[in-house]
């Protein structure tokens, strides 16, 4: 249920709006728009009578059952997109954000020459693994805390804000120098991880599960968000289907869709979900094209000895010239890099 | 096994080379390029000794086994793109090329209506169906001939060429006046068929299977290219996945992996693969960034009263602001429509 | 809309009712059964009022509207289940009937061998392919009418009854001595071959398509049902999942919920599903105590030289040795062979 | 790598042939068995010199490379089936076992009525959920360890081993008494939980994810084992398919395949896999048919206000008539319950 307030209300009596539900058992959201701002109740609402609460409270101007299950996520609520801001770096409205790195972190030297060398290209984020969700326990498992430091040193030498993928909620302390913590999309629905990243005070990318519809990526976002943690970031990395040609199908229009039920920013890996080098530029242009917040792209200085995904990854100049037509495209579309 | 010619071998010895092969019971393909010409020989090759091959035929500059299935639609042995001419429309070879039109022919007026409209706003070719596949026996069948009788009408006023579906190959007949032929995707692999176009003179444009793999594609367009029709034009459509939020999963990615595995041009019907109307211009836009050669639009003048899938359809004043759109893109491509 | 009638009524008051809704426009559906006789009415029943024609119809007892869009097929308006009888085979009713045969018919001593031997183990149906759906044109295509008429010298050695997959209607004259026609799975939504089958007065065997649902399938039934054939039996031979271990997913809880769902007899192919010789004879295990109406298996003389799907057929002995498995447990079960 | 040791060697040479190869930095897989016993070395093989370990080492009769990735979980290593003893329930080696329970831990009187009804009927192993992964962030999370005591009193009231699932490593301490620890299908792939299970000295019950693969399931098992831990159970709960009319899709052939290609035990969750009750008992059916190890059903004392999974449990007598039927069935198949 949410309760669409009247212009001009003090933030006093928002919080004694608020606060009124809170204490009999509800959980808020409040969501202020340009249009209007909003409260949403959370839990069991059948038994409130709406219209009395829009009839005694003046404050208010009118209510709405919402249907979707993801409040917090959904448009109903929160019509206005949400923008996320990190480093230089900025997530939904209308910026187009490169995030660039390798699969994994490998060495200080690998680390350093990618980091610098895509952020010249214009990378805004950089990536790289230190802990690896692999098929085979034999394979290699990442670096560990070794590789969050070399990653801490890139971060110094560059400038560039870091994403990484957290594997469990224990591993969360020796994230403190990264800016934006990555649920991999074998975790979209550990549930428990997603709580623990709700209580944290920064950006957390969401990859959409290899088999998840769109409904349960943004339920999986609304785990976060009731948590306490508003600042989701949504990225489409392709479904898992019958096809085996490319190593998974990218979803674009589940992403436009996304951007049609949920204010959060969506950003989308061309690199996962086609599998294949020769894919990632056409997929970067189509997810310009049709207007998401932005792409994550595998880089590495030597794809050809990568230890994970390199038939996957684009080397640095491969990199450097889809980044000018990137930003061709980019400000063909109006908006900026 | 593909023998690639000498430059500037006449065409008589072409023919007595391919003579020779097909004496011994062996079909040929002739392919030829910008860059060289080349004959496939199809069928059980495992006895053949190319290397004697190549040194008793002074025409033969060197031979290759062929590891794909798809001899004729695969780029081996035929690297230049085909490029397939209809009235003013032209698939392949850097075209852009738009058809448009309803789902089905549901009357005169509808038919004039919609022609005239999607012409004015740029379409090159209109789509109508007279037969159509329906999953119930008790829906709207088609107008069937007498659908066919008002596209032809439609043509002769606004001088569109014409595709339309043909359901089974004793209805080809009637096909006279239309100048593409569809196989839908319910028929993809429908093989008589695909042999009984494959003898026809015009082109055939084959849809995507629902759960067909590109590999499979690409062998029923080998189907009506074996029979003698080398004017395929492949058409992804979508795909079924365990995603309900869209009608199909455009599989765009492996659209492009088609243009890279075939010289066939490739189009993408976005309207079939969303099943939501403002999905189409995204994904329409994705298709020019991807660099495909076409796109099919569902348009109707009035979608809300369709016969069928009016969800997807575009109304006449969409149409025309999507066209000014695709105009504007395919400028920036450098390409024409 | 269904209208059970009360108990005794004359066959010509049936009559005299039906006809008035077909002048009316509509067509109807004439279902008697051991409990009660029903009469569906098909076509536009949104303006039809249900109440009035009971109270001024006295043979009728009371009315129903009917939610499923499968009317003919479904159990709501024939709760009773279909028998089909063929030779000395029954398909619904308690027996579980054993399908056996090469997958293609190759040459006169293999289709003799084989009927021969799976007659003496117990098979009631004897299969064979002349015409093959095959995904290359450059596979082997079957024997075609030749094939059909080693198959009818079978059946006059063994007095076992054919069943042969039809790949387009004109064939259909070709397969008089054809006891059940065979539509395969790429044909499941040839909605136009399912309409000739309609018309044709013998047993039609409908495989399930490759990504077909369950309420897809039984509207493919119900085309041929509308079309006046109400022998349909259907095959569940798995369906197309993203795992590749094996061939097909056999859907065993689909063929249950088909029998749940509808009153027409369902068999399940485990040689198709599988893809593996391993899995078949668990497989028919599975299919007995589920309790569907019986299986068609694969059989060959020498599978390791099959022309088509040796992988997955057994040879004569393993057959034999299934066969008497199959007994033993049909007897279990309380049911006949 | 595999070596099949001589018949009668002493367990000091075992251990002095796995130090020689531990110190070398690889791990060792110990392998004792009916026919043979077999060391399997675990690491980069492809330098070892396979020839000369076995003529140099008097205790190895010959050596093999293994091709599967799961080495642990394979049957290549470890031919015999692996048996699985807790309580008085077996899993493997010839028993067909069964675990009931309710989809969650609601309160002490459900717990203690379900557990005493399911013993008496004959289910061996008592599951009940006390953390429940839920889509919704607002949907009934499980009564966490107050759940937990709650298994516990019934299991001193019962006697009956307990099952239940964990969803994070940190809940590990609250698990001593659980006897088999669950790993959900959501969790399949949270390779740092399955490296904490394989820490611990009890039995582990890994369900298949909803789209994995069964390579992929088998490598989550190898993760356990290759932790030390080698007592883990399988089950396949059904996958996720482009079909609704159930839940999932069971897998019943790739259950079968597992058994193949693994010594684990296997059992099959029909509750989860159809989602809908009637289907329950022909799947668990079809589960012994085929020959895995038990099934896990679903069983609350009311259904219709069950907090989660209603629409698949089954009753108490439900579950009592179906007892009765697996018992004849299990005899039939020369099995013991």
């Amino acid at each position: 249920m949410v309760f669409i307030l009247e212009n001009g209300v003090s933030i006093e009596a928002v919080t004694a709006f608020r606060k009124e539900f809170e204490d009999a058992g509800f959980s808020t959201i409040y969501a202020p728009g340009t249009e209007h701002t909003a409260i949403c109740l959370l839990g069991n609402t059948a038994a409130v009578d709406m219209d009395t609460i829009v009839a005694t409270h003046p404050i208010v101007a009118y209510g709405r059952r919402v249907t979707e299950q993801y409040k917090a996520a959904g448009r109903t609520v929160h019509p206005d997109d949400t923008v996320i801001r990190v480093g230089n770096a900025q997530f939904g409205g209308g910026a187009f954000t490169v995030i660039a790195g390798p699969c994994s972190v490998e060495n200080e030297e690998q680390i350093q020459l990618v980091a610098e060398s895509v952020k010249k290209s214009g990378a805004k984020v950089f990536r790289g693994g230190a802990f690896k969700p692999r098929t085979s326990p034999y394979s290699f498992q990442g670096l560990g805390t070794e590789g969050l430091s070399l990653l801490s040193h890139a971060k110094k030498q560059t400038g560039l804000p870091l994403i990484s993928e957290v594997m469990n909620q224990t591993q969360l302390p020796l994230f403190e120098d990264v800016d934006i913590i990555q649920i991999g999309a074998r975790n979209m629905q550990n549930f428990d991880l997603l709580k623990e990243v709700g209580k944290i005070g920064k950006p957390v990318l969401l990859k959409r599960g290899l088999c998840n519809t769109l409904e349960e990526f943004l339920m999986s976002a609304e785990y976060i968000m009731a948590s306490g943690n508003e600042q989701v970031i949504l990225c489409e990395r392709g479904i898992r289907t019958f096809e085996t040609a490319t190593r998974n199908t990218l979803d674009l229009a589940g992403a436009v869709l996304l951007k049609e039920k949920s204010h959060l920013p969506v950003i989308v890996d061309p690199s996962h979900a086609a599998g294949i080098r020769s894919l990632v530029a056409p997929m970067t242009r189509a997810a310009i094209a049709v207007g998401v917040d932005g792409v994550m792209i595998e880089t590495h200085n030597n794809p050809a000895k990568a230890l994970c995904d390199g038939a996957q990854s684009l080397d640095l100049e491969q990199f450097d010239t889809l980044m000018q037509d990137i930003k061709r495209r980019v400000e063909f579309e109006g908006r900026s890099l």
